[in-house]
């Protein structure tokens, strides 16, 4: 153990020599290899409780200069303290150098990425802030907001069998204009915008990373070979084999358990996805049958506000179930990891984050949610910001030891970067793909994450042990997940604007049944009588026994209702095929199908050329490293040519002495 | 130039040894830089004409035994003869060892793919085998070209104005039944399986690539820095600037003219383009205005035959076209890469072949060319084959010297291996892109590549002076295409099948129109009435002046015809909106929109999660990389236990002097 221990108190001032801290963290690895193996050393002691706790010392309080080491050699948790984590500092760049020597390279890395995404989403930011402030100015001149406000002559049907009554259209006014500040025509090119802005994300962060890889000397680092997980062992122990790479024997899972492993496991995923879909569609026919239900209530406040009453149970409901299913799913994404065996540590990592992400995406689904996961989070990061702020008072000057010190701060949690990694890239996701029903959300990611980075910081400096250092490379499976999300948005906003949102059929309605059909304008004027076009007529006799409203519709006009509108393309209930879909249904679908092809197919040929365009290395950073390769080249040939001559000088002396050889 | 000369002549002896080799290529590549830049050498003699030719000599003749050389060396153009350009071998594995031994990787790698390439076809072929096969038996069940044969009663409407004659329905017959063989159920399976297959040969042509390069010892070989082009050098020696990567002063291209060049290379390419594009539409305008001239020709036979008049020299002209294209294509291509001015050599290789590629790839565009090309080159290779077997008569015995025999053959051509690549590449892109249309390609692909592996080796082996060896990682630029190929194939298979095909509307009348409309089934009796359903009524008392025919239709029932019929969606002359779009046509139209959007994400998906499962390393490799790196690092981790327990020695011993001190 002498070795180890020599190692471990050197490791700090060895770190910036590249070689030699290479060497250092392979014998690390290999100390940390045996230990697991042998189940001697530090880990041991720790879990039969001879030690309580064992980690890396910071160096000194985050407060004074003076750095524990006796050589006056500087403080870098001070100065990590003043120049990143205080709020003070928040529009600089972060001193990632810094950062890297402090805590390794893999928190490092995280912090790259982060402040590289936050850097990105200023121009996404500001776009989204223009696409819904030209919403806010082109209000007044909406010309569906305005004919919906003024159809006080429409009566739409129920929205609900029986209890609920008959309304105006122009009581939707309200909605029908907010409603215009999300979904305009500056919405799509929006769309088409961040679609494009996250490929040049990841393609910039490709060239970044790269930089930093070389910065950091991580170029030709590699990962080495991962020790089993002890769990692994101890399942397996019975079976052994030669481990190919090693050459030496190791616990060995047969195929068949690994693939019914595997099998148990994904239908385990499946099932909880399942059980989240169908807490969604309960919300759904919740809504359905309450309606009808308040609407029937014997208080006339809620009678009257039914609907916002059903909106709002079924909000807090549908919340309830998200919190409960996020308890439960973590605990169930344990138990199937673990079930799985994965054989290393990485594994059980990527096993795990790949799990709890997909639940995490399926579960926050709806808009209201992601909207409250913008606001919340913001709001939280404000208030722990300010409870920060208090709590900063006078520090006490008791000269207790460092490592007791150290003590009572919080270890970092169990899954490393985990969870931040999860909150950001959930983050990314929610601004990407549901980029076409709210613009402002790369605004909202924008301020939040300004705030982020210093907490993140001001948590990692003050308030936690100071993790082990450990390498990487890259930020590893988020990557491909980042990739994922990537390619989900284009086909998600597709769909959002063909599907969900108005823009086809006004366009649709402007181009062929307006007033200015055939004339190649849509302006607003084109738009008059839209609203109009856009509903269909039923017939109130029409109406089954069980579903006929109580009300007749007589507080209109003084007389029963014959008539009432809903939205849909259908024929009136006196035509040929009453209720038939009518010929502007077709149009409108045709159109819709059309755009999600044309949509979806130059957005990834723009995308594909992106990255085809942008070289994932920087040409001066390339430069360089050709420049490197030359010259070793360079000195292997003047190495190679001298040693050659040499050879043929002795050569040409043999062949003087045996004359009858020739080469 | 002794070093020169020393290495050429031991070059062969050298290639084994994979360190020296690698020496000796830098060597070489350093040498021809130096010629290149002083104009001295060998390029130098030869331009001038001291010299005629250079080039490395065979081994032997390739019908003896006996190398010239004189130590009694196998004469491996003999064993490369034998065993790989004979047609007897045509069923055994390439000897893909010798064949890098002797022409180098780069060679060694074409036909490594191309023999990967012929393989992965066979499957292909036998499903395409079975679809064209499924079509045949199910000609006689075919409900639609049954009733097209039947319909003697259905007249058709002229295709041409004024001089086309009426015709019966079932005078297209034998189109119809022509039709089901190329397009039925089975063509959208095949589609799908030809898009998965296509990323399959990639992904595995990956992990075949990996095992070659490493058996090849070329996984850690990388290109060196290239020299400059003389044509560059000259061009610009005026302004020069720092070399980044060898620090020495070199002719330089500035940023604005290199844009500039590209920007009329690029336009030039766009201008060829649309020629091709206009020839097409040219020959389609062709066809429209002669139907009417032949059917008012003189000469009964090409007025009764004025359909296979048109169609007859339509081709023809087509044909005369695209080989003029052809040519002239490739005078514009040389001259615009030229322009362009690229630094290196194969900065010039790599822009010559996306040009020629792109052209190619347009102009050989109609499905006719397509199957042309096919069996063009299947007769074309049965042809040579032919006469290599007459003129393999016996040997003339004059004992010439190798070198005066190798000069009498070819030299390989200027553009290396470009023409065999891209025959190559094109067949690949026709066989995946136009498979809906064509079941029976991978099948010619196969024959054709059989009978093309061996020629191929023929002609390098007997035919062509020895190329001068050259390393190769992988297939270059090819490889992008094949990628680009992969995608662009799900595209226009969908959009065959969804448009062009009759797939679409057949699966519509079946479930909505049909006798078993809304019942779920789609056999073939639910078919009944198809034929009728997709054909529109128009009055003949409709017609302009201009186009009316002369016939009035009396020659099928004795008096002149008040309606005939036309393939479309069309309300009847007496409707509301006369010859306005019904509904089926709607109908059908959502549904060709909605199957692309289907298709594409479907068969995407798959592509991806292909991809994503198939690993680029095959395990055993992985593991045999992974074995040499571990060995590796124990070695090392050795070594430095052993240096730093003595530094502890050491320093215990000067501990033991120096008391005060403590690490």
């Amino acid at each position: 153990m002498c070795v180890c221990s020599f190692i471990i108190h050197n490791k700090d001032t060895f770190f910036n020599n590249a070689t030699r801290s290479r060497i250092v963290h392979h014998i690390l690895q290999r100390i940390k290899y045996e230990e697991g193996k042998n189940k001697i050393g530090l880990n041991r002691l720790l879990t039969n409780g001879s030690y309580e706790a064992a980690f890396p010392l910071h160096e000194g309080s985050y407060r004074s200069k003076n750095s524990i080491r006796t050589h006056g050699a500087e403080n870098h948790r001070h100065l990590l303290y003043e120049c990143w984590a205080s709020w003070g500092v928040w529009y600089k760049y972060q001193p990632l150098d810094l950062v890297r020597r402090y805590f390794g390279e893999k928190i490092g890395l995280y912090f790259a990425w982060l402040g590289w995404y936050t850097g990105m989403l200023f121009p996404a930011a500001f776009i989204g802030l223009f696409v819904f402030l030209y919403g806010v100015m082109t209000l007044d001149h909406c010309q569906v907001s305005k004919e919906v406000c003024q159809a006080t002559d429409i009566i739409m049907c129920p929205v609900c069998d029986k209890y609920c009554p008959f309304m105006k259209l122009s009581d939707s006014c309200v909605y029908a204009k907010v409603t215009h500040l999300f979904d305009n025509g500056a919405t799509v090119f929006f769309a088409v915008f961040m679609a494009v802005w996250a490929t040049v994300f990841l393609e910039f962060w490709k060239r970044r990373r790269a930089v930093i890889a070389y910065d950091w000397d991580l170029i030709d680092w590699e990962e080495e070979e991962e020790e089993i997980r002890p769990q692994f062992e101890a399942k397996y122990s019975k079976k052994e084999r030669m481990n190919p790479i090693s050459g030496k024997p190791e616990p060995y899972q047969a195929f068949a358990d690994k693939c019914s492993r595997l099998i148990v496991s994904a239908s385990g995923i499946f099932f909880m996805i399942c059980v989240v879909i169908a807490a969604v569609f309960g919300i759904v026919i919740y809504r359905v049958v309450t309606v009808s239900t308040f609407a029937a209530f014997k208080w006339a406040l809620i009678r009257n506000n039914s609907q916002v009453a059903t909106t709002g149970t079924a909000v807090c409901i549908n919340f309830c179930i998200i919190m409960l299913l996020n308890v439960l799913y973590e605990k169930v994404a344990l138990l199937l990891t673990n079930l799985e065996q994965p054989r290393t540590e990485s594994e059980w990592e990527n096993s795990f984050t790949l799990k709890m992400f997909l639940f995490q995406f399926v579960n926050l689904n709806s808009s209201t949610f992601y909207i409250a996961f913008f606001l919340g989070r913001l709001i939280q990061n404000w208030w722990t910001r300010r409870k920060v702020r208090q709590e900063h008072g006078p520090e006490r000057k008791i000269s207790f030891p460092q490592w007791e010190r150290d003590y009572n701060l919080q270890p970092m949690n169990a899954y490393g970067l985990f969870d931040e990694y999860l909150e950001m890239i959930l983050q990314f996701g929610f601004t990407t793909i549901f980029v076409a029903a709210f613009p402002l959300a790369p605004l909202l990611a924008l301020l939040n994450n300004i705030i982020e980075i210093r907490l993140d910081a001001y948590k990692f400096v003050t308030q936690w042990r100071r993790p082990l250092a450990s390498r990487a490379k890259d930020i590893g499976i988020w990557y491909g997940i980042l990739e994922g999300i990537g390619i989900l948005s284009v086909i998600t906003n597709a769909f959002v604007i063909a599907i969900t949102s108005d823009f086809i059929p006004r366009l649709v309605y402007a181009y062929k049944y307006g007033p200015c059909a055939g004339q190649g304008e849509a302006g607003q004027k084109c738009m008059v009588g839209y609203v109009n076009a856009s509903l269909s007529v039923f017939r109130i006799s029409d109406f089954e026994n069980r579903s006929e409203p109580e009300s007749d519709g007589s507080e209109f006009s003084g007389t029963p209702l014959k008539y009432c509108r809903y939205r849909d393309y259908r024929d009136p209930p006196h035509s040929l095929v009453p209720y038939g879909y009518t010929l502007q249904f077709w149009h409108v679908l045709a159109a819709r199908l059309a755009f999600i092809i044309v949509f979806e197919h130059l957005v990834f040929c723009i995308k594909h050329l992106i990255s085809y365009l942008i070289p994932d290395l920087p040409k001066d950073l390339r430069d360089r490293m050709r420049r490197e390769k030359y010259l070793i080249q360079e000195m292997m040939y003047e190495a190679e040519l001298e040693r050659l001559q040499k050879e043929r000088k002795e050569r040409k002396k043999n062949g003087k002495a045996h004359h009858n050889e020739w080469p």
